[in-house]
């Protein structure tokens, strides 16, 4: 539980220039939360930090008072990780935003962790270089947050999660202290990654403050396919295929015929291939440029009776209508019900028995719940959304939800999957954090957040119980 | 130090088959040391557990006892982490070597620790797919060395490091306890990764004991070149318009023309190139297969005078004389003299000053050493190896060398940049790991180690001193 002591509060006015912090109502609440809907928020204050110096100033006065403190990045989070519901201070780093010159030697850059994920993207664009995390909420996300989350998104198949384009990482400890992790290295064997601790830990071990990105080329002659098949083996015999063609896997998403009707009413659009089909496959795939190889390879797909109906983009206003939709089902959903979201990932070669034994369990115990899938595919991810029944009114479905969360975590558990593939733990995935770790790992997890922040002031309540 | 108390041996006797421990002197010189030799080895006994259960109750047992383990593997390490030098008992990873099928639509494998990296290699080409981990010792390495140690190699520029190619980790921790880390999924966002912690960890905070490794398409179309150029400049220069070419590099390796020398004299070798340069590049190139693009690319480079002279492979064998030069040096330096080794990284765009103020330094303070240079100089990876004075005797220099290691060290300080690129810290590195982690940084490790191994019977003394 955060507290606001009046010497804390003296001590802040005192020791910091007057637009430093904020507790006008409008920026509590603001800045108090996510995207998020379940818990309203109510932090004591906000504060908006200029320099590395400032935050290890602050931090260290919060330690010293036993203020809890809950960074804040783009608010994007889905899970409640920045979520400031109990008199804590709100670190906002939405004046952080500086990008140095990019290396091209190195190929990176370093940024300050308010950086815009798409800001920095425009800024190596310039120079012919990508940093490869990309997402839906890209234009509001900040480094910061998508390191303290370890953030997914489309192109994990091609490029990894974001751990992976991180070289080093500026982080203030609970302390105030300030450690510099890795600098600017590719290798750098010399005892433990503290880096990686931080990376994915959602704000609960150190502030992250600036951020040395790794960066790679632009991509080229890419390529975008919708593929409609029968059923979920199929997507998967596909992927197979995929796997063994002549070109890079760039993104291979999917979405069901449910997700689609909703998007094609939302949105008024005509529905993309001639043929309905079950399931969608969206594929993207980087080539050199030629295209013979690749319309061989589609036409044998038609011929092995791999797919049922399918098109390519001829140009890039094509491909970016195909990726609409995909990228356009979540607001869909949303707009065209209510759905209850969840995140989990599975290895790939128990997707198919696990969305078998989920529409069977689903089917039994909650009947009339209409489940649309959709997401990266190939790495394992499902978006699982259910959706209220028009008949069913919204706290009786909310309240149901709980129950069916825990229905669909064990069969998560059972197929040794994982609760939260990209979305993080934060407060409301908490509860359900057993289906993913053992109790092995999540004593280990509290030993090292009580070794790391003794007094519990960093994000406290989030992922786990102190 | 490690200690055999008397009912530690008789329960060890009791409790395991009568082939699981010896402690026959050849055995405890054979499995106590690594490909350091520096220390003599002395390990109480070596002990060869077949299951996970195995070493579980081993290192309970050992626990129980306070007696110190020591986990080892091909023991091919460089910086003496498996060496086991003070009554330790051996932790022998060889014959826990079994590899599951290969998962093809998740291109994963899962296998023991004690499998033999080339032999995973083998096992997983039949189906077209690659770990894509690759150094020269992989003949002799295990899979749960590579891991402890995040081994690098020739293909890191293309892949990245070990660390990138696990999925999921068993590790048994000091307790016994065995957790299961992250099984095979890509996509994990459920609170700290643990498994990062125990990847480069050097076996000081618990013993993999199997792992499901990520796997990929084995390269194809993969072309060799051979570049002399005029001096370290240039070959960055090279490395800057590669980078742009069109296609993948998939290495990017130099050394210099006293390597080469020393390599001709040792094997008997023609010079690779009608022109000696001052410095070489070897650079593989993965393609389409088509090689226009590629010779217009090297004609360019010709004519804008950014190579001096060049060969590129035009089949198979010639492509494994290019990289035998490459591979050849470590060996020829100890066949020609006495190398003295070390293995740094720089931000790339260091690399420049840092060898002109090496040189120097090293030409000032260490007359008439020579330095033999070479690397994996696309990560910023330079292995400096310095080869005693004809006139110099052995023991005078060792004993200089150390000296030398401080110059060197700080000036990879001055430069940001790491005394341990890829050969991890072990004994050998101890000394100087201060100038490459800060204070804090170190007592954070500590910290953490003192959390997870409250005995400090887990490789005792490497990486930090308890």
């Amino acid at each position: 539980m955060g507290s606001f002591p009046a010497d804390f509060a003296s001590a802040l006015a005192r020791d910091f220039p007057p637009d430093f912090a904020t507790r006008e109502a409008g920026d509590l609440v603001e800045y108090g939360k996510d995207w998020t809907k379940v818990t309203p928020p109510a932090p004591s204050a906000i504060t908006f930090p200029r320099t590395t110096t400032d935050v290890s100033r602050l931090i260290a006065l919060c330690n010293a008072h036993g203020v809890a403190v809950v960074p804040s990045g783009g608010r994007t989070g889905l899970a409640g990780g920045a979520l400031a519901a109990n008199g804590e201070v709100v670190v906002s780093m939405s004046k952080m935003r500086r990008m140095d010159d990019v290396d091209l030697l190195g190929s990176a850059v370093r940024v300050q962790a308010g950086a815009v994920t798409e800001a920095v993207h425009r800024h190596v664009a310039a120079h012919g270089l990508s940093w490869p995390v990309d997402f839906a909420s890209k234009g509001s996300s900040q480094i910061g947050g998508n390191i303290a989350t370890n953030a997914g998104g489309v192109k994990v198949i091609r490029y990894g999660l974001t751990r992976t384009w991180v070289l080093g990482l500026q982080v203030v400890l609970a302390s105030g202290e300030v450690l510099e992790l890795n600098g600017a290295l590719e290798k750098n064997n010399t005892g433990l990654d503290l880096r990686q601790l931080f990376i994915g830990s959602e704000g609960t071990l150190g502030i992250i403050t600036e951020a040395t990105l790794k960066l790679t080329r632009l991509q080229q002659g890419l390529r975008v396919f919708l593929f409609g098949v029968s059923d979920l083996a199929a997507v998967l015999a596909l992927f197979r295929e995929a796997k063994r063609a002549p070109f890079t896997i760039s993104a291979y998403e999917f979405f069901t015929d449910k997700c689609l009707a909703r998007l094609v009413r939302h949105r008024a659009l005509r529905a993309p291939l001639a043929q309905p089909s079950s399931h969608y496959v969206l594929l993207e795939a980087e080539t050199d440029g030629t295209s013979d190889a690749l319309e061989a390879w589609t036409t044998s797909l038609f011929e092995r009776g791999l797919i049922a109906d399918g098109t390519m983009a001829q140009h890039g206003a094509q491909a970016a209508e195909l990726w609409a939709l995909r990228e356009g089902i979540s607001e869909s959903l949303s707009a065209t019900g209510l759905p209850h979201k969840n995140d989990v990932s599975l290895p790939i070669a128990a997707l198919e028995a696990f969305c078998a034994e989920l529409e069977s369990v689903f089917g039994a115990r909650y009947p009339g719940w209409e489940i649309c899938l959709f997401g990266h595919i190939g790495d394992g991810n499902l978006h699982i959304n259910v959706m209220k029944p028009d008949m069913m009114d919204k706290a009786s479905f909310l309240a149901k939800t709980k129950e069916a969360d825990h229905d669909l975590f064990a069969l998560v558990k059972s197929h040794a999957g994982s609760i939260s593939a990209e979305h993080g733990i934060g407060l409301l995935k908490k509860p359900y954090l057993g289906y993913s770790r053992a109790p092995e790992e999540i004593a280990l997890m509290k030993a090292i957040k009580r070794t790391m922040d003794p007094k519990g002031i960093l994000n406290p309540g989030k992922v786990i119980d102190d």
